[in-house]
């Protein structure tokens, strides 16, 4: 059991409790090292830049009006452009994209160096590697600490029909799926 | 490429875009079996009466405050108590819960039936084979189509110290990952 640095002389068989003790951003980092997840690329382009980043938030909102949601630090270098921008794309990563999945969470480098990518509805840069992919209206913004939700509704679509096996991400890491992976 | 049976004539070459062609449930549904997701289980409880429900839709919004969200259909059993209360309990499953994820996927059952579990903060119910949980506040439940976004607030946590292979899903099951997974 971990708990807060603070809490470290209570009683480790209770729960930490925000009345005795805070949950903290280390412990609060620690529940969620513990959750897998999916992993996609969110890009826009605004006056002609354009931003992509990788994302493990994405998740499937309501499927009638086709809604979605991913989360977005406001200190990541693509904020800016996703704050500005109304359409998103956002493309779903199987588990050969993994070092495209690398290049979009890597700092201080021009991401879309060297990688195929077209603008698609509304300007938004398409991936070409990648054969799911969406384009989504921004809805909602809603900030939480210095993080925001996004929540946006789909308006273009391509599901690609090939089964392959997704990309996994977890602790810091991708996974590695049992080679007998079939869809 | 898959479009929605609306558009079957159109130029399969190009995206569905919402001018021509709308982006079908069934569309939707197809983007989103391609994408992996880690597994959890929410409970809650009110007036004794206890709900629980599988989710695949959990996500770290922010650190500080900590702060998380996960979606829920309002045709869920669950839904009624979920609406009601304000606490959640969440909890983060590893590869050998998959019976349990099953279990709080099935409808018509008492889900709680057999499984330990005891009453946490707030009266939440804490299932006693999972290591890693926390207890949230709810602060908003935003309504998209039949299913809501919740966005809760982490109170208490506790993280599991034992290193776990996760549960994870996609497609309608559940992932075998490598047997050398270590974290």
């Amino acid at each position: 059991m971990t708990l807060s640095p603070n809490c470290s002389e209570l009683d480790t068989s209770r729960p930490t409790n925000a009345e005795q003790c805070p949950v903290t951003p280390d412990l609060f980092r620690g529940l969620f090292r513990q959750h897998g997840a999916g992993v996609a690329i969110v890009t826009a382009s605004i006056d002609g830049q354009r931003a992509g980043f990788t994302a493990t938030s994405l998740v499937s909102v309501s499927a009638e009006p086709p809604v979605i949601a991913f989360n977005i630090s406001q200190r990541s270098s693509s904020w800016r452009v996703i704050a500005g921008q109304d359409y998103v794309g956002v493309h779903i990563l199987a588990k050969r994209h993994e070092p495209l999945a690398t290049r979009f969470a890597t700092s201080g480098i021009d991401r879309f160096a060297g990688v195929g990518a077209q603008a698609g509805p509304h300007a938004v840069p398409i991936l070409r590697d990648v054969d799911t992919w969406m384009v989504a209206r921004i809805r909602n913004r809603i900030p939480h600490g210095d993080s925001s939700l996004v929540i946006a509704q789909v308006t273009d679509a391509v599901v690609g029909e090939t089964a392959e096996a997704p990309l996994l991400y977890q602790n810091g890491r991708y996974l590695d799926i049992a080679d007998d992976y079939q869809i």
